[in-house]
């Protein structure tokens, strides 16, 4: 059995979920919000604060390689933005090293290669991604379609960049993993355990 | 359980295995090349006939009903290849309708869309398939690393243009797909009985 799972997902696609659940059925850990929380704890800085850095996309369109040769990254955001990538990556070393765990999303699969982790990634149709994401908010807190629509065209949009600014590599390419999951249709709870057998 | 699996796959990466084990495993019909020999039987034409227009990759870059649109198909070859389509999706339907079954390639996950059948794609690593090609042909009639390599290119190349000029979707494309699976690092016959949960 592997001992370091990643997963890449859609925003709206459940990947938090499958993560979360896959983690306490293998007895596994579980990381993906805790990353921030210890960056936090190391910087001193707001766990709000970081996520907004992280959030900003990449204002360039080269990966990081390039983007620091040519000196492009020479702006407050990106600064901050590369810095913080730098000990994301650190720390998902760290915990990747201390038990085995499941990770979601921060180009894991990427920071974790040499380890050679079980990548999955997940994704889905838009209607069913927009169910999922209505299911969470209030009724009265609700965006209109169009612009939940929108909102999680430009989440993933951001993902894709943040991926392959620091990766060189296409986010959500089917060669990148090792099982690509549609979660259309599937319910949750149920495919845990078979996924678990795959990665045995 | 979906009654109908439909399997794409790239050149070597054990698609047609996979197809046939699963249907084995589930009961169900396996149809592959026998597409070829129900429209020989049907048109009097040779199966290697067949085959070789089949493998005709379409010339022209657009899907068929553009192609068709504006009448640049009009050549013996492409005539020829349409037709055969056309026989092989009403074959398709028919055995679709017949009983449960597994179909390895051929456009069968666009052709029986309506029916929504499980839609399984395998890929691998160029290495993974190199080795899996080595292994069915006799030493002494191997071809060099470099020429294997371009055959294997030049096949999913064929496969790809054919599939797209058909359904006007893009050939492995994962949303086109349920699943997805790296063959890598996996050995068929064990992860038969799981692709088999996956599916129920």
């Amino acid at each position: 059995m592997k001992r370091i799972i990643t997963v890449g997902r859609e925003f709206g696609s459940g990947g938090r979920e499958l993560g979360k659940r896959l983690a306490d059925h293998l007895g596994y850990a579980y990381y993906d919000y805790e990353i921030i929380s210890e960056i936090a704890k190391r910087t001193s800085l707001s766990e709000n604060y970081i996520q907004h850095i992280i959030e900003q996309r990449p204002a360039v369109h080269f990966p990081i390689t390039v983007a620091r040769s040519f000196a492009i990254a020479d702006n407050y955001w990106m600064e901050k933005n590369i810095q913080l990538y730098q000990q994301q990556e650190e720390i998902i070393k760290e915990m990747a090293k201390t038990s085995p765990c499941v990770i979601v999303g921060r180009c894991a699969d990427f920071v974790l290669r040499d380890q050679k982790p079980f990548r999955i990634f997940v994704y889905a149709e838009i209607e069913s991604k927009m169910k999922r994401c209505y299911e969470k908010v209030p009724k009265d807190k609700a965006l209109s379609e169009k612009q939940m629509q929108k909102n999680i065209a430009q989440i993933d949009k951001n993902r894709s960049q943040y991926y392959e600014f620091y990766t060189n590599q296409i986010w959500g390419d089917k060669r990148n993993y090792d099982l690509c999951l549609n979660m259309t249709n599937i319910c949750i709870k149920e495919i845990i355990p078979i996924i678990a057998q795959f990665i045995g």
